[in-house]
C-alpha cells in the first residue's frame, strides 16, 4: 500500500522540496497534522509536521506532546519555545526554494511566522492536492473508519428504546453520547444533533430543552470519533403518530437515498450522484425542500473536502468515504434526513453504517 | 456596558474602516465569529461577519444557517453560493481601504479569497487588538461562564462516587461528559482528560483502555460547554492508598495553586502570578516538574488568547476570566494537576468553579 507522504507527492509537481503544516491554537488545528504522522492523539498546538520527498516525516513537538508524538512514526524533534522551533526549521528548511502549505489548516498567522522563519522560500498553496490524496483512504484508516462507523450504528438501532416521552433533545443528545463512548469512542466526532417537531427542520440545530411531543418528527445527526476519524449518520423517527404527509415526507427522503447510494461507482461524478437522489425529490410534492448537498467525504474531519453537490466536478475513486444524506424540510412544521456512510468499491459501493432505516413510529 | 463592537474598535487604529471575520470548514473556524454576532448556536461554514465603526454588524449566512443566524442580533442576509457572498462583500465593502481582519482565526486559504474579492483592500492583522478586547467578558458571557462552570463543578464533586475499580479512563470519560450534558452543558468544551497512573503525568493525555488500579493517581481535566463558552477544571484523586510521596505532590500543587489565585488582582502581570505559584513548586524537591504555563484566559476557546507564564507579559484587568492549574508531573508514575477557572475582580479575584479540593483518597 502507498504511503501518506507517496500519496501526497503523487499530486504535486516536481519542484516542492518539502510540505510543510502547522497547527494554530484550537479550534485552528490542520487535520493534515495526524495525517502525516499518523499521531492518534494529542493536541499539537504550535508544532510541525515535515514531510520529505523520500517520504521520511519530521515531527517538530512541544515537551507537552511528546510522549504522544513518539508514539508516531514520525523522527521525533522536541523544542522549547517558538524560537527554538524556528531555529528548527531554519536548519531543516533553509536551503528548501518551494515549500508545499495546507491553505485551509495554515491560519494566516502562522503563514506570517513561517515567512518571517524562512524568508528565502516560497510557499505554495498545495490544499487541493491534499485533498485529492486525503479524499482516498488506506487500509488503517478505513479500519478506523468502519470502528467509528459500527459505534454509531450501534447507538442509533438503540434510539427507540431511549426516547421517552418529554426528554428534552440535550438529554437524548447526552445519552447518544453516553453510548457511543461506552462502546469505545473518543467522543462524538462533531456537536450530536437531536432536532423534536419544528427544529427537525434546520439542518444544523443544536439541541436544547425542546421537549418531545406527540406526533413530532425525532431527528438525530451524530457521529462516533474513534482514533481520530468520525463517523457521520442520520436517522429521523415518528413519536406517537405519524400523518399521512410525514409517512410521504419520510419515503420520499429514503427512496432517494437508497437511489445515491445505488447509483455510486468509481468514475461517476459528484453531481451526477446529487442529481440521482434530488430528482426523486424535485419531482415529488417536496420540489426545492431539499437545501443541502447530497453527501461529503469524511476522515479526520467531519467535512473531509470532497463533495457530492449540484456543482460537484468530484470523480469518485475506490477507496473514497462519502455520507449519502438527503433530507427534506418543512419551516415550521419538520424534517427528515436519513444518512449513511460509504466506501467506494471497484464496482459500486459498500455501505458502512448499518443501523435500520425502516420507518418506526416509537 | 460597553457593546462588543465597541471593545473591538477600542483597541484599533482610526484608520481601519471594517473588522472581517470569515469562517472556513470545520475545525478551522473563528471563534471571533459567535463573538462579534451574539450567535448561540450554527457552525456558519464559509460565512462572514462585518463589524462597523458605527458598531452595527452585518452577518453574511448561507441557507444552512438561517435560523441559527436570524436568532442574533446581528443584521442577516443570505447567500446561495460563494459568488453571491462575493457580490455582497464587494457591494458592502467595495470601498473600504483598510479591513481588519483576525489572522489567528483566518486560514491562509480565505485570506486569499478575501484579497481576490477585495482587491483594493488592505488587509491588517489585528488579532492582538481583539484578543485584548475578548480577554475581558461581559455581562452575559460571565453569565454563561458561570453555568458553565457550574456544571463541570457539579460533576467534579460526584466523581468519587463514579470511580469504581477496572474502570477505564474512556468509561470514566464517558460518565463526566454524560453528567455535563444531562445538567445542561452543549458537551464537553474539548476532549475530557482522564489519566489514571502513570498517563496522569501526560498534561493532554487523551484517554483509553487503560484501567484503574490500586495505588493510582486519577487526574480528570474536563469542561462544560454552554452556549458556546467553555468551562475548564482539573481534579485529581488517589484510588487505593496514597504513598507519602504521592501526598507531598499533591500538597505542592495545591499550595502553589492557592498562592496564585492570591496573588491575582489587577495591575499585576501574568508572569508575576506564574512566578508566584512556580516558586513554591521549584523550591520543594519537585523543582523542573511543572512543566507547563499556569494558566490561560477561557471564553469561546479553551485557551481564549492570554496566558499567564514565566514569559507572559499580560497586565490583569477586572473582568478576565482564567484558569490556574499548576502541576507536578513524575514521568513513569503519575502526577498531579489542580485548576480553577477564576474571574479578576475589582481587588482580587472570585474563584467561579467550587467542587471541593481536599486530597481525597476513594
Amino acid at each position: 500500500m502507498e504511503s501518506r507522504a507517496k500519496r501526497i507527492y503523487r499530486y504535486l509537481d516536481d519542484d516542492i522540496d518539502a510540505v510543510l503544516f502547522m497547527n494554530d491554537e484550537e479550534p485552528n488545528v490542520d487535520t493534515m497534522f495526524p495525517y502525516a504522522t499518523g499521531t492518534a492523539g494529542g493536541l499539537f498546538e504550535g508544532c510541525q509536521a515535515i514531510v520529505w520527498p523520500d517520504s521520511k516525516v519530521d515531527l517538530l513537538s512541544t515537551v507537552l506532546e511528546e510522549t504522544s508524538a513518539r508514539l508516531s512514526t514520525a523522527h521525533v524533534t522536541v523544542f522549547r519555545n517558538p524560537g527554538e522551533r524556528d531555529d528548527l526549521l531554519r536548519r531543516l528548511l533553509g536551503s528548501a526554494k518551494r515549500v508545499g502549505v495546507n491553505a485551509r489548516g495554515l491560519s494566516y498567522n502562522n503563514y506570517s511566522v513561517l515567512k518571517k522563519a524562512l524568508p528565502k522560500a516560497k510557499f505554495i498553496d498545495i490544499s487541493s492536492a491534499l485533498l485529492h490524496a486525503r479524499v482516498v483512504k488506506d487500509k488503517d484508516e478505513l479500519k478506523r473508519l468502519q470502528k467509528a462507523c459500527d459505534i454509531v450504528s450501534k447507538v442509533a438501532d438503540e434510539i427507540p428504546d431511549i426516547i421517552t416521552p418529554g426528554m428534552t433533545e440535550l438529554e437524548a443528545a447526552a445519552e447518544l453520547n453516553y453510548r457511543m463512548q461506552r462502546y469505545g469512542a473518543t467522543g462524538p466526532s462533531f456537536t450530536t444533533i437531536a432536532g423534536f417537531g419544528p427544529n427537525s427542520a434546520e439542518p444544523h440545530h443544536e439541541p436544547d430543552g425542546t421537549k418531545l411531543r406527540k406526533n413530532d418528527f425525532a431527528l438525530f445527526d451524530f457521529g462516533a470519533l474513534f482514533q481520530k476519524y468520525g463517523s457521520d449518520l442520520t436517522r429521523t423517527f415518528f413519536y406517537g403518530r405519524a400523518t399521512k404527509e410525514q409517512k410521504r415526507i419520510y419515503q420520499t427522503t429514503l427512496e432517494a437515498q437508497l437511489a445515491g447510494i445505488d447509483a455510486i461507482r468509481p468514475g461517476i461524478t459528484g453531481k451526477e450522484v446529487d442529481a440521482v437522489a434530488r430528482s426523486i425529490i424535485d419531482s415529488s410534492e417536496f420540489k426545492g425542500l431539499f437545501i443541502h448537498s447530497l453527501g461529503h467525504s469524511i476522515g479526520l474531519s467531519v467535512h473531509d473536502g470532497a463533495r457530492m453537490a449540484p456543482t460537484s466536478d468530484l470523480v469518485l475513486e475506490e477507496g473514497m468515504v462519502l455520507t449519502v444524506e438527503p433530507g427534506i424540510y418543512v419551516r415550521g412544521k419538520g424534517g427528515v434526513r436519513i444518512e449513511d456512510d460509504i466506501v467506494v468499491t471497484k464496482k459500486g459501493c459498500k455501505v458502512l453504517t448499518s443501523a435500520s432505516k425502516e420507518m418506526r413510529v416509537v
